[in-house]
Protein backbone atom coordinates (compact mmCIF):
# COMPACT_ATOMS: atom_id res chain seq x y z
CA UNK A 1 0.00 0.00 0.00
CA UNK A 2 2.92 2.53 0.37
CA UNK A 3 2.22 3.63 -3.06
CA UNK A 4 -0.52 4.73 -2.26
CA UNK A 5 0.26 7.26 0.58
CA UNK A 6 3.63 8.65 -1.53
CA UNK A 7 4.32 12.29 -2.30
CA UNK A 8 7.09 12.19 -5.17
CA UNK A 9 8.99 15.53 -4.90
CA UNK A 10 8.90 17.55 -8.44
CA UNK A 11 10.55 20.44 -6.91
CA UNK A 12 12.43 21.89 -4.07
CA UNK A 13 13.52 25.16 -3.53
CA UNK A 14 15.86 26.49 -0.58
CA UNK A 15 14.43 29.25 1.21
CA UNK A 16 16.98 29.72 4.11
CA UNK A 17 20.28 28.46 5.50
CA UNK A 18 20.88 29.21 8.84
CA UNK A 19 23.04 27.74 11.38
CA UNK A 20 20.46 25.62 12.60
CA UNK A 21 17.65 25.33 10.89
CA UNK A 22 17.31 24.92 6.78
CA UNK A 23 13.73 25.71 4.93
CA UNK A 24 12.43 24.70 1.86
CA UNK A 25 9.52 25.53 0.15
CA UNK A 26 8.78 21.88 -2.40
CA UNK A 27 5.86 20.97 -4.78
CA UNK A 28 4.99 17.26 -4.45
CA UNK A 29 2.71 15.27 -6.89
CA UNK A 30 0.05 13.66 -4.48
CA UNK A 31 -1.25 10.03 -5.11
CA UNK A 32 -4.08 11.07 -7.10
CA UNK A 33 -1.49 12.88 -9.56
CA UNK A 34 -2.48 16.28 -8.01
CA UNK A 35 0.00 18.56 -6.55
CA UNK A 36 0.45 20.60 -3.70
CA UNK A 37 2.94 22.32 -1.58
CA UNK A 38 5.04 21.29 1.34
CA UNK A 39 7.12 23.98 3.72
CA UNK A 40 9.69 21.61 5.22
CA UNK A 41 12.36 22.37 7.99
CA UNK A 42 15.66 20.44 8.14
CA UNK A 43 17.14 19.89 10.79
CA UNK A 44 20.37 17.88 11.90
CA UNK A 45 18.54 15.89 14.89
CA UNK A 46 18.93 15.72 18.27
CA UNK A 47 19.39 13.58 21.85
CA UNK A 48 18.11 14.30 25.05
CA UNK A 49 19.28 12.18 28.06
CA UNK A 50 16.93 11.25 31.02
CA UNK A 51 19.78 11.29 33.79
CA UNK A 52 18.05 9.81 37.45
CA UNK A 53 20.01 9.33 40.28
CA UNK A 54 20.34 6.31 42.71
CA UNK A 55 17.51 8.88 45.02
CA UNK A 56 15.10 8.42 42.30
CA UNK A 57 15.37 12.01 41.18
CA UNK A 58 15.84 13.55 37.55
CA UNK A 59 18.04 16.04 36.79
CA UNK A 60 16.24 18.76 35.12
CA UNK A 61 17.56 21.97 33.22
CA UNK A 62 15.76 25.02 33.71
CA UNK A 63 15.86 27.60 30.51
CA UNK A 64 14.48 30.21 28.86
CA UNK A 65 13.11 28.87 25.33
CA UNK A 66 13.28 32.02 23.18
CA UNK A 67 10.66 30.35 20.60
CA UNK A 68 8.08 30.01 23.22
CA UNK A 69 9.03 33.18 25.21
CA UNK A 70 9.08 31.24 28.48
CA UNK A 71 11.20 29.01 30.86
CA UNK A 72 10.79 25.84 30.11
CA UNK A 73 11.68 22.44 32.38
CA UNK A 74 13.36 20.06 29.93
CA UNK A 75 15.53 16.69 30.23
CA UNK A 76 18.99 17.95 28.87
CA UNK A 77 19.44 18.16 25.30
CA UNK A 78 20.83 19.34 22.49
CA UNK A 79 21.74 19.34 18.60
CA UNK A 80 23.55 16.74 16.88
CA UNK A 81 27.13 18.58 15.86
CA UNK A 82 28.22 17.52 12.29
CA UNK A 83 28.00 14.20 11.84
CA UNK A 84 28.49 13.34 15.69
CA UNK A 85 27.50 9.89 16.85
CA UNK A 86 24.23 10.37 18.47
CA UNK A 87 25.96 8.30 21.57
CA UNK A 88 28.57 10.75 22.01
CA UNK A 89 26.33 13.89 21.60
CA UNK A 90 24.32 12.59 24.34
CA UNK A 91 27.73 12.12 26.76
CA UNK A 92 28.86 15.77 25.21
CA UNK A 93 25.40 17.42 26.42
CA UNK A 94 25.14 15.84 29.85
CA UNK A 95 28.19 16.76 30.63
CA UNK A 96 27.94 20.47 29.14
CA UNK A 97 24.60 21.36 30.34
CA UNK A 98 24.20 19.26 33.96
CA UNK A 99 27.90 18.51 34.41
CA UNK A 100 27.37 14.53 34.23
CA UNK A 101 29.55 12.31 32.87
CA UNK A 102 27.27 9.43 32.36
CA UNK A 103 28.83 5.96 31.46
CA UNK A 104 25.83 3.43 30.31
CA UNK A 105 23.32 5.12 28.04
CA UNK A 106 19.96 3.07 27.19
CA UNK A 107 18.53 3.81 24.31
CA UNK A 108 14.38 4.46 25.17
CA UNK A 109 13.04 5.67 22.19
CA UNK A 110 14.36 7.39 18.52
CA UNK A 111 11.12 9.82 17.86
CA UNK A 112 10.47 12.53 15.48
CA UNK A 113 9.20 15.66 17.26
CA UNK A 114 7.00 17.22 14.47
CA UNK A 115 7.08 15.11 11.29
CA UNK A 116 4.32 17.45 9.79
CA UNK A 117 6.64 20.22 9.02
CA UNK A 118 10.01 19.59 10.65
CA UNK A 119 12.75 16.53 9.93
CA UNK A 120 13.87 16.42 13.62
CA UNK A 121 14.93 13.14 14.48
CA UNK A 122 15.64 12.81 18.18
CA UNK A 123 17.35 10.00 20.15
CA UNK A 124 16.27 9.87 24.15
CA UNK A 125 18.81 7.81 26.39
CA UNK A 126 18.13 6.81 29.79
CA UNK A 127 21.16 6.87 32.42
CA UNK A 128 21.30 5.83 35.82
CA UNK A 129 25.22 5.14 36.69
CA UNK A 130 26.59 8.70 37.14
CA UNK A 131 28.55 10.93 39.85
CA UNK A 132 26.88 14.22 40.31
CA UNK A 133 29.93 16.21 39.90
CA UNK A 134 29.95 19.67 40.86
CA UNK A 135 27.62 21.63 38.40
CA UNK A 136 30.16 23.41 35.95
CA UNK A 137 27.77 24.03 32.87
CA UNK A 138 29.33 24.83 30.00
CA UNK A 139 29.76 29.08 30.31
CA UNK A 140 27.67 30.08 27.21
CA UNK A 141 24.76 27.60 28.60
CA UNK A 142 21.84 29.90 30.93
CA UNK A 143 20.10 27.79 32.84
CA UNK A 144 19.42 25.83 36.09
CA UNK A 145 19.47 22.59 37.34
CA UNK A 146 17.20 20.89 39.17
CA UNK A 147 16.63 17.44 41.08
CA UNK A 148 12.81 16.29 41.07
CA UNK A 149 12.10 13.27 42.51
CA UNK A 150 10.82 11.23 39.14
CA UNK A 151 6.85 10.68 40.83
CA UNK A 152 7.07 14.49 41.06
CA UNK A 153 7.98 14.89 37.53
CA UNK A 154 5.45 12.65 36.61
CA UNK A 155 2.65 14.88 38.55
CA UNK A 156 4.51 18.00 37.21
CA UNK A 157 3.58 16.22 33.37
CA UNK A 158 -0.20 15.61 34.35
CA UNK A 159 -0.28 18.93 35.64
CA UNK A 160 1.20 20.29 32.86
CA UNK A 161 4.44 21.76 34.72
CA UNK A 162 6.58 20.10 32.53
CA UNK A 163 5.26 19.95 28.55
CA UNK A 164 8.39 19.71 26.46
CA UNK A 165 7.32 16.64 24.54
CA UNK A 166 10.70 15.31 24.54
CA UNK A 167 11.18 15.09 28.46
CA UNK A 168 7.49 13.83 28.67
CA UNK A 169 8.77 10.76 26.52
CA UNK A 170 11.90 10.68 27.75
CA UNK A 171 10.07 10.90 32.08
CA UNK A 172 7.30 8.33 30.95
CA UNK A 173 9.11 5.79 29.08
CA UNK A 174 12.29 6.26 31.95
CA UNK A 175 9.47 4.86 34.46
CA UNK A 176 8.48 2.18 32.45
CA UNK A 177 11.42 1.14 32.18
CA UNK A 178 12.66 1.11 35.27
CA UNK A 179 9.48 -0.61 36.79
CA UNK A 180 10.27 -3.31 34.40
CA UNK A 181 13.55 -3.82 35.15
CA UNK A 182 13.28 -3.80 39.25
CA UNK A 183 10.00 -6.04 38.87
CA UNK B 1 15.66 34.21 38.69
CA UNK B 2 13.60 34.75 35.40
CA UNK B 3 15.85 38.02 34.74
CA UNK B 4 18.76 36.02 34.50
CA UNK B 5 17.58 33.28 31.96
CA UNK B 6 15.60 35.63 29.67
CA UNK B 7 16.75 36.57 26.32
CA UNK B 8 15.85 39.95 24.82
CA UNK B 9 14.61 40.13 21.42
CA UNK B 10 16.72 42.71 19.38
CA UNK B 11 15.72 42.52 15.80
CA UNK B 12 13.63 40.55 13.62
CA UNK B 13 13.68 39.71 10.47
CA UNK B 14 11.06 37.49 8.59
CA UNK B 15 12.16 35.10 5.82
CA UNK B 16 9.58 33.62 4.91
CA UNK B 17 5.46 33.13 5.19
CA UNK B 18 4.15 30.25 3.95
CA UNK B 19 0.43 28.39 4.56
CA UNK B 20 1.57 26.89 7.35
CA UNK B 21 5.15 28.52 8.43
CA UNK B 22 6.52 31.23 9.15
CA UNK B 23 9.74 31.87 9.53
CA UNK B 24 12.44 34.44 11.63
CA UNK B 25 15.83 35.40 11.75
CA UNK B 26 15.94 37.49 15.13
CA UNK B 27 18.66 38.76 16.93
CA UNK B 28 18.48 38.75 20.97
CA UNK B 29 20.33 39.70 24.54
CA UNK B 30 21.95 36.86 26.36
CA UNK B 31 21.80 37.43 30.19
CA UNK B 32 25.42 38.37 29.77
CA UNK B 33 24.65 41.37 28.01
CA UNK B 34 26.58 39.36 24.66
CA UNK B 35 24.13 38.58 21.55
CA UNK B 36 23.15 35.72 19.91
CA UNK B 37 21.39 34.97 16.57
CA UNK B 38 17.98 32.70 16.96
CA UNK B 39 15.96 30.89 14.13
CA UNK B 40 12.31 30.52 14.84
CA UNK B 41 9.21 28.88 13.31
CA UNK B 42 6.26 30.06 14.01
CA UNK B 43 3.40 27.61 13.82
CA UNK B 44 -0.57 27.99 14.18
CA UNK B 45 -0.43 25.06 16.85
CA UNK B 46 -2.67 21.93 16.63
CA UNK B 47 -4.53 19.27 17.99
CA UNK B 48 -4.45 15.36 18.25
CA UNK B 49 -6.72 13.08 19.51
CA UNK B 50 -6.47 9.55 21.23
CA UNK B 51 -9.71 7.54 20.03
CA UNK B 52 -9.59 4.70 22.22
CA UNK B 53 -13.26 2.39 21.49
CA UNK B 54 -15.08 -0.05 23.79
CA UNK B 55 -12.58 -3.09 23.06
CA UNK B 56 -9.70 -0.88 24.28
CA UNK B 57 -8.86 -0.62 20.35
CA UNK B 58 -6.83 2.87 19.50
CA UNK B 59 -8.02 4.19 15.81
CA UNK B 60 -4.56 5.24 14.37
CA UNK B 61 -3.77 7.25 11.10
CA UNK B 62 -1.19 5.74 8.99
CA UNK B 63 -0.12 8.72 6.26
CA UNK B 64 2.88 9.61 4.43
CA UNK B 65 5.23 12.15 5.93
CA UNK B 66 7.24 14.00 3.57
CA UNK B 67 9.36 15.91 5.90
CA UNK B 68 10.14 12.41 7.37
CA UNK B 69 10.37 11.05 3.57
CA UNK B 70 8.17 7.91 5.17
CA UNK B 71 4.84 6.43 6.74
CA UNK B 72 4.32 6.83 9.95
CA UNK B 73 1.13 5.65 12.55
CA UNK B 74 -0.04 8.63 14.31
CA UNK B 75 -2.73 9.80 16.91
CA UNK B 76 -5.43 11.92 14.26
CA UNK B 77 -4.18 15.37 14.13
CA UNK B 78 -4.01 18.48 12.56
CA UNK B 79 -3.63 21.74 12.32
CA UNK B 80 -5.81 24.99 14.25
CA UNK B 81 -7.49 26.84 11.53
CA UNK B 82 -7.11 30.72 12.25
CA UNK B 83 -8.61 31.43 15.90
CA UNK B 84 -10.17 27.89 15.79
CA UNK B 85 -10.57 26.74 19.88
CA UNK B 86 -8.94 23.38 20.13
CA UNK B 87 -12.02 21.73 20.68
CA UNK B 88 -13.59 22.49 17.86
CA UNK B 89 -10.19 21.67 15.73
CA UNK B 90 -10.28 18.30 17.42
CA UNK B 91 -13.89 17.22 16.50
CA UNK B 92 -12.92 18.34 13.10
CA UNK B 93 -9.62 16.62 12.67
CA UNK B 94 -11.36 13.99 14.01
CA UNK B 95 -14.24 13.79 11.91
CA UNK B 96 -12.45 14.41 8.95
CA UNK B 97 -9.41 12.33 9.33
CA UNK B 98 -10.93 9.05 11.01
CA UNK B 99 -14.68 9.69 10.32
CA UNK B 100 -15.44 9.53 13.98
CA UNK B 101 -17.80 11.79 16.06
CA UNK B 102 -16.41 12.35 19.30
CA UNK B 103 -18.12 13.87 22.40
CA UNK B 104 -16.46 13.95 25.45
CA UNK B 105 -13.05 15.38 25.38
CA UNK B 106 -10.33 15.38 27.95
CA UNK B 107 -7.92 17.28 27.81
CA UNK B 108 -4.58 14.48 27.94
CA UNK B 109 -2.01 17.48 27.76
CA UNK B 110 -0.56 20.73 26.33
CA UNK B 111 2.78 20.36 24.63
CA UNK B 112 5.52 22.21 22.94
CA UNK B 113 6.98 19.63 20.04
CA UNK B 114 10.25 21.46 19.32
CA UNK B 115 10.63 24.59 21.76
CA UNK B 116 14.56 25.13 20.68
CA UNK B 117 12.92 26.01 17.18
CA UNK B 118 9.45 26.76 16.66
CA UNK B 119 6.52 27.77 19.18
CA UNK B 120 4.27 24.62 17.88
CA UNK B 121 1.84 24.28 20.82
CA UNK B 122 -0.08 20.79 20.60
CA UNK B 123 -3.47 20.28 22.26
CA UNK B 124 -3.92 16.37 23.04
CA UNK B 125 -7.39 15.39 23.96
CA UNK B 126 -8.85 11.92 24.92
CA UNK B 127 -12.16 10.84 23.45
CA UNK B 128 -13.84 7.17 24.82
CA UNK B 129 -17.07 7.84 24.11
CA UNK B 130 -17.99 7.69 20.35
CA UNK B 131 -19.28 5.43 17.39
CA UNK B 132 -17.42 4.60 14.87
CA UNK B 133 -18.92 5.31 11.37
CA UNK B 134 -18.48 4.23 8.64
CA UNK B 135 -15.11 5.46 7.27
CA UNK B 136 -15.07 8.39 5.30
CA UNK B 137 -12.25 10.50 5.47
CA UNK B 138 -11.72 14.01 3.83
CA UNK B 139 -10.80 13.93 0.13
CA UNK B 140 -8.26 15.67 0.25
CA UNK B 141 -6.54 13.61 2.97
CA UNK B 142 -4.39 10.74 1.78
CA UNK B 143 -4.65 8.01 4.93
CA UNK B 144 -5.16 4.69 6.05
CA UNK B 145 -7.09 4.09 9.22
CA UNK B 146 -5.74 1.28 11.58
CA UNK B 147 -7.26 -0.13 15.01
CA UNK B 148 -4.93 -1.28 17.29
CA UNK B 149 -5.11 -2.75 20.97
CA UNK B 150 -4.04 -0.28 23.74
CA UNK B 151 -1.42 -2.90 24.77
CA UNK B 152 -0.32 -3.89 21.40
CA UNK B 153 0.34 -0.14 21.00
CA UNK B 154 2.31 0.41 23.57
CA UNK B 155 4.68 -2.56 22.69
CA UNK B 156 5.25 -0.45 19.11
CA UNK B 157 6.10 2.74 21.49
CA UNK B 158 8.64 0.56 22.63
CA UNK B 159 9.90 -1.59 19.85
CA UNK B 160 9.88 2.40 17.68
CA UNK B 161 7.09 0.92 15.13
CA UNK B 162 4.99 4.37 16.50
CA UNK B 163 8.28 7.19 16.83
CA UNK B 164 5.64 10.02 16.47
CA UNK B 165 6.43 12.34 19.54
CA UNK B 166 2.70 13.78 20.10
CA UNK B 167 1.44 9.90 19.26
CA UNK B 168 3.22 8.60 21.95
CA UNK B 169 2.71 10.68 24.56
CA UNK B 170 -0.94 10.65 24.02
CA UNK B 171 -0.91 6.78 24.01
CA UNK B 172 0.94 6.37 27.36
CA UNK B 173 -1.30 9.06 29.18
CA UNK B 174 -4.31 7.92 28.04
CA UNK B 175 -3.33 4.42 28.92
CA UNK B 176 -2.15 6.27 32.59
CA UNK B 177 -5.50 8.37 32.60
CA UNK B 178 -7.47 4.96 32.01
CA UNK B 179 -6.10 2.93 34.53
CA UNK B 180 -6.70 5.76 37.06
CA UNK B 181 -10.19 5.93 36.46
CA UNK B 182 -10.71 2.14 36.20
CA UNK B 183 -9.11 1.51 39.97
Amino acid sequence: MEEKLYEEKISSKKIFKGEILSLYFDKVKLPNGKTATREKVEHPGAVAVVPINKKRQVILIKQYRYPVEKDLIEIPAGKLDRSEPPLECAKRELKEEAGISGKNFDLLATIYTSPGFSNELMYIYLVTDFLEEENNPDHDEFLQILKIDLNECIKMIEEGAICDAKSIIGILMAKDHLSKNTR
